[in-house]
């Protein structure tokens, strides 16, 4: 059997950073990091954007991803949804006594290949140890800072009426996939997490759009909470096309057989953009471009009526309301 | 009784939201902060600092602090200590089931009393829930942004043969109150957690004297392991006076019925600063004059013998090397 974590590891001595030293920073080593002071410290100037996020997804490993891919791309994409470009990261953990030294260093294995993927650094942590019992396995906290280039105005406030909304890939996929490894359900065609870094596809948008009004991932509480939040923030109805929204197929089957609407199925590499419809069909052709990105899709419009609400039109034909997630559906999702 | 968390405020939905604005946003509330979007935007120019640590500390409440303090204090610290001048903080939630909205609130009171303080805004977060046995109560994680004034060079690997080392007051306080609380000892003096933020103390410093080489704070494996690393670091020896290192009695009385070495266990609230000779009284007289540095004495010297070792006169006269911390003291301290 290999090493595993004990409380000593989180103890701030010898052991502690005999652990950061052989099981972490070689595995993200960089310039900034290397230097472990107290705080990282670097030039920026500008407009930055600042974010946070813990995840406590159980179990930590899963098809298309870890708790380290997911918790570099949770906080990439917080950055990129507000039209910033991510630069530094920072990575929190912490770790129940027990856990093996090889699963933290495949997590640490993760977390350096989204961080590459999405051109990110992670420059600052910190290690903390528990007791058996304590946490559940593993808890991973990163925030992020990054730049918003001139002329960025994007904010869940900015939604207008006539803009559509834009989806850039099927729904569902990471709660189904967390979901089925939970409870050991088989499918036919597997399920894939699509957990996945989105700047480089947020920065070829803003590239070829000056005024997308609003963007954001749409993670817990899925795509129906999303929007619900941006049709409160901008004060706005939001009244999508039920048809147009895409659902991968085993996604579909497994939320007819265990009574989920894919609406409220968490997401981790999607982004919905709302943006003037003169514009959206040119955003769409270059999200459709990027591997994120090949199943987007206009999925509806923002309207006057019914502001703060988001509606659908159903593949009968029929108006029905679209409210948020009440209840919890998939604890510890994230 | 009152009401409790459960697992649905963590889903990302209605109760989420609920909980959010009343629970959490209401204590803590600032301009940028209320626009919950998924990254704060906000200008900053300059040397930056970044820094983030994860607070699993048992209790969380404590004399002279609880958990939500700890954790502005420690970031707000940690950015100090390499200079600079804290700005915004984030604020990362992980929080089990049952913990009862009356705590979290107090938890929250504390964050905003800490932060003001302080001078700084927490301006973005995140709240996650986990089952109850998932996690402990609750986890805190800061993440901090500060600004490095021009001129300010303080790092680590600063500390020079000749430079004096200046301990802000005295060891062991947060330690010994959070091993006391644990095993339930009474002392005749009560021991009262140190833990405070030290950034107005640090920039009365840094205009006092523009060449501080290294400050650090002392928390996890206490003042032996911080000089420890600061003399790795910087590849010096360090030379310390036991006799003139500051212990408050109750403190001294504890460590001695118990077995510890006051060196060793964790301060919230304290720093080492290393100066040249000739600052070293000016840098001194500035920090007697703060509230948290009245106790603050020179406590040694760095040295060219022993390069990489910390070493101590002892009251008997004898020289003996004080190692990093080995094994785990006091788990869960912060």
């Amino acid at each position: 059997m290999g090493e595993t974590i004990v409380l000593s590891h989180g103890s701030g001595g010898k052991m502690s950073h005999d652990l950061v030293a052989k099981g972490i920073v070689p595995f993200i080593s960089n310039e900034l990091l290397d230097r472990l002071d107290d705080s990282a410290v670097f030039e920026l100037t500008g407009r930055l954007a600042f974010t946070t996020d813990s995840y406590v997804i159980s179990p930590i490993f899963f098809p298309g991803g870890d708790i380290g891919r997911l918790a570099v791309c949770g906080t990439v994409n917080d950055l990129a949804v507000v039209g910033a470009v991510p630069k530094y990261l920072s990575l929190a953990l912490i770790i129940e006594e027990g856990l093996s030294l090889d699963d933290l260093k495949k997590v640490m294995r993760s977390v350096r290949e989204a961080a590459d993927e999405a051109g990110v650094f992670v420059v600052t942590g910190d290690t903390k140890v528990v007791n058996h019992g304590g946490a559940d396995k593993l808890f991973v906290t990163t925030s992020g800072i990054g730049i918003i280039p001139d002329g960025v105005d994007i904010s869940g406030s900015n939604a207008r009426p006539g803009d559509k909304v834009i989806l850039s890939g099927t729904i569902g996929d990471h709660g189904i996939t967390i979901m089925s490894q939970r409870e050991g359900l088989k499918f036919d065609v597997p399920v894939v997490s699509d957990c996945a870094p989105l700047n480089r596809m947020v920065a070829a948008m803003l590239k070829a759009s000056a005024h997308i009004h609003t963007m954001r991932d749409p993670t817990r509480g899925g795509l129906a909470t999303t929007l619900n939040e941006i049709a409160r923030q901008s004060n706005v109805g939001i009244r999508l096309v039920e048809d147009t929204i895409p659902v991968c197929e085993a996604v579909r089957a497994a939320c007819e057989l265990l009574g989920f609407d894919p609406l409220y199925v968490a997401n981790e590499g999607k982004l919905v953009a709302i943006a003037p419809a003169e514009e959206a069909d040119h955003v769409l052709a270059v999200m459709k471009k990027d591997r994120y990105g090949k199943d987007a899709a206009i999925i509806g419009e923002v309207i006057s009526e019914h502001p703060g609400k988001v509606t659908m039109t159903t593949r009968l034909g029929s108006i029905r309301i679209v409210d948020m997630l009440t209840g919890e559906l998939l604890p510890r999702i994230c």
